[in-house]
C-alpha cells in the first residue's frame, strides 16, 4: 500500500511530505492508521544530526496513537479496530529483562529496532522508487500508516481521545512513570524538578498523584511559573534570580525546624545539561535523597561528583520511558487522563496538520509550545 | 585521670607513646577500657595529612572493644562491667536522619564529632602539660581509657574475645553492611568485588551470608586470590592479566545462555580510586544493576560517567558503616560471629602492643596485613 508520511530524508534538513510504500504486517507484526502523533524533542534530536545513532532516510516520530488495521500471522492480542499507542519501549514478557521484573527495558528487539528495522532485519517502508526508508525507535509516527511488531503496541480504550492519548506514548508516560515506578515517591515528600517543559509538567503532575507536600520547579524561563503551578509545583525557583548557588539555595528551601540538614527526597532532571543533573545530585537529602536522571544529554556528556555524595546517602538513578511497562502500564495512565486523575488537554497547545509538521519542530525549539500535536 | 595513649602529634609523623590526661564522663558520657583496637585505612588517611579535616595533636583509632568503666550522669543503657564497641556513626533514635528510618547516618553529634570534641564542645584529653588533645571519628580507640558518648557505644556479649569484636566496629559492618543493609543483595544474586583488601573480603563473606551464585573478585595483587575463595570468592580477575578493557570482560562472564547482556546484579568498589568506582557502575547489569560505593577517595577526586548509564537502569549508590545502625545492629553481627556464621579470626593477621602501632601502620601501608589489631 502508499501511506502519506513526514520523511526524515537528511541530518538538518526539514522533513519532507510524501507518499510512500508499505508493505503489510509479516509475522508478529501490526498495521495500524495513526491519528495523531507528539512531535518529541527526541525526534529533534535525531533530525539534528546530534543523535550518533540516527540513521536516514527515516520516518520519525514514536509518540503515537491510532487504531490497527491488520494484523500479521501469529499476532493473538490485538485484531483490527482495537485502538492502541505505539511503543517505542515495547513489552515482550519472555526476554531476560522482562522477566527480570526488575527493568522495563524489554531487550528482545533492541538490535533490529536500534538498525530501523522490523525484528526479520527489514524496513517495510521504501521511497516510490524503492529505495528503503528505515523506522525510528520501532515507531514511526510521522506517517498516517505504520507497520509495528505485535509487543509494541498498547491496547487502550475506544473513549479516549487521540490527540490526547498520544502524548502517553512518550512525554506523559517517561513523567508520570519516573515518580511512581522509579522514584516511588511517597506521600509526603519534597522533591525538586529541574527544567519544565512537557516532561517537567509531567514529573509535577506525577508528584501531585503521589501526594508529594512541596513540589518546587526550578527553570530559567519565569513564564514556567505559571505552567508549573498549574500541575501541582507548590515553589518556582528561577537559578538566575537567586544569590549565589541553586544547591544550598534548594537545601535551605527544603529545610524545617526539626529538620535543619536539609535537601530533597527526590529530584528529577529534565534538562539533560549534565551540570544540572549535578545539581539535582547534590540538592538531594544526606542519608536518602535520590535523584532521578530522565533528560538525554548530548552525545559524551558526562555527569560528575564527589563520591562522597553518594557514600553520604545520596541515590543516583535514570528512568527510561518511566519505567513503565508500556503494554501494562500504558492503558492504566489512558484510564487516569479518562477519569481525571491526571492532565493532557492544557499541554497540547498546537494542533497541526502533517503538511505543517516542521513548524511544529520551530515552535519546540523556540519554547512556544508544550507539545505540539499532528493529526492525521 | 592518666591513661597511656598514641598521639597523633601532627599529620605525617609517627604516633607518639605517651602518658595523657582524661577527664571523666560528663552528662550522657561513658568511660571505657579500651581491650583491643584495630588499626584502619581512614586512620592512616588522616594520619598523613591527606584527610582536609584532619585535626591535630589527635588521638586516633575508632575501631576497637572495650568496657565500660564509669557512666556518666543521665546515663541509662550501660554500667559499668557491659562490654562495649564504640561507634564512629552514632545511633541517637532521635535526630531527624535516626527517625527517618531510611539511613544510618545518625547526625545528632555530627558537628562537634567532626570539631574533635564531645558533644559539650570540650574534649576530655589533654597533655600532661595542660596542652588540650583532640578526639577522633568520636573514639580514640588508641587509648587505652576514652570518653564516649552513650549513644556511640554499642552494647554487646560479654563472652566475644575483644581482640576479635573490635574489628566489627569498622572493617566487617562496612564490609558485610554494604552488602545486607546498603544494596539488599538477594539469594542467587551476581556480584563484583573491586579491592580485596579487609573491607572487600568482608563484602566477600557478606555475599555468601546473603546467598549470591556467583562472586567475583578483582584485584592487581594475586595473591589475594586465595584470601578472597576463603570467604567464599567464586572467580577472581586480575585486571592487569586480562586482555583490554574489565567492564566487556566483566560482563561477558556473568553472561549465561538465556541473559546475553550480562552485567553485575551488584559491584562494590573497595578501592577508593574513582576510574575503579566508574568500571564498578558500568559493570553492573543494564535495567537493574547497582553499584555501591565504600571506598573512600582522595581529597577533591570525582566520579564520572556517562548518564545514559544510569537511564538504561544502573543504580549508584554509597554505604558508609556499611548502613548499619551501630547499637541495634553491631550487636547481632558479634552474635554472627560468636555463632560461626561470619569469620574474623583470620583477617586478623597481626596482634601488636600499643609500642609498636607504628609498625601497624608500616604493615597495612605494604599490604602485608589484612588487619593489625593493638592490645593493651
Amino acid at each position: 500500500m502508499r501511506t502519506r508520511a513526514a520523511v526524515a530524508v537528511e541530518a538538518g534538513k526539514p522533513l519532507e511530505i510524501m507518499e510512500v510504500n508499505l508493505e503489510g504486517p509479516k509475522f508478529g507484526e501490526v498495521l495500524v492508521e495513526i491519528k495523531a502523533t507528539g512531535i518529541c524533542h527526541t525526534d529533534e534530536f535525531t533530525l539534528s544530526g546530534a543523535d550518533p545513532e540516527g540513521l536516514f532516510p527515516a520516518i520519525l516520530g514514536h509518540e503515537g496513537a491510532g487504531v490497527v488495521v491488520e494484523v500479521g500471522p501469529g499476532v493473538t492480542s490485538l485484531k483490527p479496530g482495537d485502538h492502541v499507542i505505539p511503543l517505542y519501549t515495547p513489552e515482550c514478557r519472555n526476554c531476560p529483562s522482562c522477566l527480570s521484573q526488575k527493568t522495563n527495558l524489554c531487550t528482545s528487539i533492541r538490535s533490529t529496532q536500534g538498525q530501523g528495522v522490523m525484528p526479520d532485519g527489514t524496513s517495510r517502508f521504501s521511497m516510490l522508487d524503492g529505495t528503503p526508508i528505515l523506522h525510528y525507535m520501532g515507531c514511526s509516527t510521522f506517517s498516517n500508516y505504520t507497520v509495528l511488531p505485535e509487543i509494541a503496541l498498547a491496547k487502550v480504550r475506544d473513549d479516549a481521545p487521540f490527540d490526547k492519548i498520544c502524548y502517553i506514548g512518550c512525554g506523559v508516560t517517561t513523567g508520570i512513570g519516573a515518580v511512581i515506578n522509579t522514584a516511588k515517591v511517597e506521600i509526603g515528600a519534597k522533591a525538586v524538578v529541574f527544567g519544565l517543559g512537557g516532561i517537567g509538567l509531567n514529573v509535577i503532575q506525577g508528584l501531585k498523584l503521589a501526594g508529594a507536600d512541596m513540589i518546587i520547579g526550578v527553570d530559567l524561563n519565569n513564564s514556567k511559573k505559571e505552567w508549573g503551578e498549574r500541575f501541582g509545583m507548590t515553589h518556582f525557583v528561577n537559578p538566575s534570580e537567586i544569590d549565589g548557588d541553586i544547591v544550598p539555595y534548594l537545601v535551605n528551601m527544603t529545610k524545617t525546624p526539626f529538620d535543619q540538614i536539609g535537601g530533597a527526597d527526590y529530584t528529577f532532571d529534565c534538562t539533560g545539561n549534565v551540570k544540572v543533573m549535578r545539581q539535582a545530585l547534590e540538592a538531594c537529602h544526606r542519608g536518602w535523597g535520590q535523584s532521578i536522571v530522565i533528560g538525554v544529554a548530548p552525545a559524551g556528556a558526562e555527569i560528575q561528583t564527589r563520591p562522597f555524595q553518594l557514600v553520604t546517602g545520596r541515590v543516583w538513578k535514570g528512568s527510561a520511558f518511566g519505567g513503565a511497562r508500556g503494554r501494562t502500564d500504558v492503558p492504566k495512565i489512558v484510564d487516569w487522563y479518562m477519569d481525571g486523575k491526571i492532565q493532557i488537554d492544557p499541554m497540547i497547545t498546537h494542533l497541526l496538520k502533517l503538511e505543517d509538521i516542521n513548524k511544529g519542530f520551530d515552535l519546540m525549539k523556540s519554547g512556544e509550545s508544550i507539545r505540539s500535536v499532528v493529526v492525521f
